[in-house]
């Protein structure tokens, strides 16, 4: 149902008086808005106890720290850098003070770390499990382009950051948001297209050539899977690799002329690897197998 | 708790780099980042079954507006214009396609009326009742002072739109965020301090005058009560109208010198009343009542 109502979201039209404000509106990681001199990037995400993290398992801390980062995630897939974040809590009732304290303490840890103002919200107690919110505002160059979600050309390297699968073990809690990668790509390299991994590696690359009505084919081999599946998974590596999710890495497709100069460059942050390319020989994700086989793959992902 | 989780964040510093560009942070009705040309204001409020509705009891698309309305209200209460909205959703997993549908419709009529474009979210479906969060990012001119919480001077009047009590009866979903009124106000009048009635009148009245280290003194009398707690619970009327909440009227603190000319101006969109005048002499709310006797009056909210 989620994806039904995104669908139909995504046609809902803007009126015309507003439409010349809007860069990028639903249907991307993050809005745009054009202000004066540079562009406002907006993004939003929710978790909730039971489905994004579990109570009593996991530390408010992290739990706190999620909440902003998967935002971060979202800004990194737009090449912003993050500003300020306003907050929205809804406690359980039996959380104490020191509860809520702690919940803050890992999103300000974070806010800090990446010198974003955390400069409002809105606390609630209620009868329900614990929510926590977060709206981050961002801001990039006005003449900035590419980052989109539609942008993929024919043609194009499909790059991955990092590494894939099991985050589940933890690093859905603790990973790091792509932005100082993002912001140093975005400042010399072009990108035409770009998203985060949260749903999975196969849905995140699918809704990535299906945005740009193009299909992408890839070498199984060359996914990174990461040490956390290698260790704890070895026979299933791949497919936790392909369809976990939660990695918050990012894909990127970028012209071939780019990809030489990048793949040298000393001063990238983060391992990229470059997993395939972009076609519009037909809409679907292909991948090649050992045996030199090319097969369809089907987007699956973690249902929470 | 959640009032001593609020005292504590108001206390948490900002790092120094980001200082400079945070006009308003934590503690307002909403934040207010300096901008190039002009200031950004950002509210966020979530809203859920069972705290701040009843499913079954209030049509979905009422519900929508409710969720957009009551940070147009935070924004009122800041003098800004808005402009975007990004939106949250936390749905029950027996939630149709339709009924996303008719909680949308509700968010949207109401961001046509005033001009807001809807520019992204974020949807779950989970096993908890049903959650709407919105952020709305607004604008006001930088050279644009007062409406602020904490701006009250001695002396000053204090001014209230509309009137009170017996929001419950169905005001609360229905109610018109006053940004009209403030955005008239803010171009013709200096206006101190301002704050919108979500808590009560009489809390909101004690949230204005303490914020800013001084008392109010009103009278009983003045006190605007709304037609539905007339009709509905004339004995109460005074109490309901102190103390039921939700009535997203606002509440300004207005220099004497700027009253009369307000009082008599047709061009002003909504009723206003002075309730009475800001203080040094004590930190209280006190009332005078029907006998000439002065009171304190306690604040009180509903709990939800």
């Amino acid at each position: 149902m989620e994806h039904e109502f995104h669908r139909w979201l995504r046609k809902q039209t803007l009126p015309e008086s507003l439409s010349s404000r809007i860069v990028i509106g639903i249907g991307d990681d993050a809005a745009v808005l054009r202000g004066s001199d540079d562009c406002l990037v907006i993004a939003t995400d929710t978790i909730a106890a039971g489905t994004h993290f579990e109570l009593g398992r996991h530390s408010l801390e992290l739990v706190g720290r999620k909440a902003l980062a998967v935002n971060l995630s979202d800004l990194a897939a737009m090449a912003a850098r993050p500003v300020a974040t306003v907050l929205s809590f809804l406690l359980p009732k039996q959380f104490g003070l020191d509860d809520a304290k702690l919940l803050y303490s890992g999103i300000s840890k974070l806010a800090r770390e990446f010198d974003i103002a955390i400069v409002g919200g809105d606390t609630n107690s209620w009868d329900g499990p614990l929510v926590v919110g977060a709206t981050v505002i961002g801001q990039r160059g006005a003449e900035q382009t590419g980052w989109t979600i539609d942008g993929v050309q024919p043609g194009d390297g499909i790059v991955v950051s990092g590494s894939f699968g099991g985050s589940i073990h933890g690093r859905h809690l603790t990973f790091s948001p792509r932005i100082e990668l993002a912001i140093y790509l975005a400042e010399h390299y072009r990108i035409n297209a770009a998203t985060d991994v949260s749903d999975s590696l196969s849905m995140d690359l699918n809704a990535l050539a299906s945005a740009s009505g193009l299909g992408i084919d890839f070498d199984y081999n060359a996914v990174p899977v990461s040490s956390d599946v290698r260790e704890t998974d070895p026979g299933q590596a791949l497919q936790c690799a392909l369809c976990d999710g939660e990695d918050f890495e990012l894909i990127m497709s970028i012209p071939q002329s780019e990809i030489g100069r990048l793949l040298s460059d000393p001063r990238v942050p983060v391992d990229l690897t470059v997993l395939g390319k972009a076609t519009d020989q037909h809409r679907e994700l292909r991948a090649i197998d050992n045996a030199g086989v090319w097969i369809t793959v089907t987007p699956q992902g973690y249902v929470h």
